[in-house]
């Protein structure tokens, strides 16, 4: 028997429970020539995902309706007839919401259980790893002794963000919701100053405390008011990396802000859209370093774990409060 | 007697009259040596004038409290101490907004009255064609078969990034204001298509019906709605040059508009603040290639020329009601 989370309806606004359904059915898990059988052991729940699943004239691959939502998963090698899969193989890819499938090897790598554990292939050496380390070094350009202010900074990306850029050489200004998180990044990840934007009435004013010599870099994962705030600080030729926008996702009217045009023309500022899928030339060189600075000790990470299948919606949905710290994984 | 014209208080919305002061002095004209005496003969005013009239504390270089204004200015030499301007040459510059005035040559250049009509030095040839220029290539990165929309295509900068635009190569769409500046962009520049955004109700279908394989660039000399407009059309990679925000610089409140950063992330697109001061070391090579295309017919420009130096805040306030067609200069 094989469950299956689908998409039954796209959200209004905060996804809930019921725009998810479960089905259990007996699947032919006969494999052919070329094929493998894999049994799902981490699936990564992220922001991102909320976008999939909105009006499909409104976003590059949209997820389906009444189709499986897939994310990056690690899977076990259950069986296998591939000629370069075997049989006890951990891969590591875009995988459907199923705790077993049949898949013929596209776009999935090897990982090595016995240099990592295995939930790191989904954050640190994966697609949030190589999100933080190119969008900050490809669009942020950075340059030591430069300050960055890092949104969503205990996120999954965020936590990534702020550690590259002490190792790198920057001021580094973290933005998180609660001081239990603030206190996290500062205190494991090292980041210069930590800014809790649910106890600061004025964040501009609490930025250009902490910003002394204004904003170079900005990492933003968030959107909304806090990046309005950071654009009254930003320095001449400032560079913008917008990965995210979790807090405007689930708007159902278009979010409004404040006009973010005079503030690039008054600083030649740059305010650039990262996908990491654009930078898919860079990934073997990126992913060497990342391992380098977490073999060396220079990168920690956190993570949150869920266990249990039926509990991938909730831990998605819970993205949008902030119960997690770092990166979401769900553990099957 | 000199005329000098100072900036008698910072304008709140709108620039007034009252903004501005007439003052007429007995000045010493004696130069000294490496000095020479200046009669103005042509003053740009331009739309970021106004930023530069705002409050000190948020603006680049902004101008003094009962201080001359200065712009875009050509001069003659009617007495020169100066080894390298002569009684009789035409110089370009920032000069202050007074009839006559003395100067060391800093900043100046020589402009040739025999090639080209001296105002041309103002437009095509000056700050406004580099604008145009560098901020299309540099930022703009052209590839020939793409789609350009410029806002304020009537205007000076506009009108030339429109034509360049078609030089290289790219289906060109303009936005004005009248039905007679979408006339003449397409008559008289060669644009493919205009719109009036004052007689079109939803902008964003109105560009959709012309931009039929979406917008790849943006020239953006306006900001506010039509730039949100805009963003609703745009392409994968899109490039959008933040030139002027003409619209908002009269706002006393912080302009506000659809939040642009989802569109951004959507499409990896980028957004940049062009000030065209940052690209001086183009300068040269820029204008070699404008004067070939003006003296090859490739390249035209439209001038509003208003007559008498007591006109130039006139001159100056009417280009926010788009008074002018093109470049806007006050013959003294």
């Amino acid at each position: 028997m094989i469950q299956t989370i689908l998409l039954k309806q796209r959200p209004t606004g905060r996804p809930k429970i019921s725009d998810f359904e479960f089905i259990t059915e007996e699947s032919d898990l006969t494999l052919k020539k070329d094929e493998m059988l894999l049994e799902t052991v981490y699936v990564s729940v992220d922001p991102y995902l909320r976008g999939r699943m909105s009006d499909a004239k409104s976003y590059v691959d949209p997820f389906k309706i009444n189709k499986p939502i897939y994310s990056g998963s690690i899977a076990k090698v259950i069986a296998s007839k591939h000629n370069k899969f075997n049989e006890g193989d951990y891969v590591s890819g875009m995988l459907d919401w199923k705790t077993k499938q049949i898949s013929n090897g596209n776009g999935l790598i090897k990982v090595d259980a016995t240099k990592a554990p295995l939930s790191a292939y989904l954050g640190v050496l994966g697609m949030t790893g190589l999100t933080a380390y190119l969008g900050l070094t490809e669009i942020g350009q950075p340059k030591t002794g430069e300050t960055l202010v890092v949104s969503g900074a205990a996120g999954a990306v965020g936590s990534i963000v702020g550690q590259i850029g002490k190792i790198l050489g920057l001021n580094v200004i973290g933005i998180a919701g609660t001081d239990e998180k603030v206190n996290m990044i500062t205190s494991e990840f090292g980041f210069d100053h930590g800014i809790n934007y649910n106890s600061s009435t004025n964040m501009n004013a609490a930025i250009k405390k902490v910003a002394t010599s204004g904003v170079d870099i900005y990492f933003d994962n968030v959107g909304g008011p806090i990046s309005d705030a950071v654009l009254f600080n930003i320095n001449k030729f400032a560079r913008m990396i917008i990965c995210g926008a979790i807090s405007v996702y689930n708007n159902t009217e278009l979010p409004q802000s404040v006009s973010v045009q005079p503030f690039l023309i008054k600083n030649s500022a740059l305010m650039q859209g990262f996908i990491i899928s654009n930078f898919s030339e860079k990934f073997p060189e990126a992913i060497n370093q990342l391992a380098t600075w977490l073999a060396d000790g220079k990168l920690t990470y956190t993570e949150t774990i869920v266990e249990g299948f039926e509990n991938i919606p909730k831990a998605f949905i819970d993205l949008f409060d902030g119960k997690n710290k770092g990166k979401m994984i769900v553990r099957i």
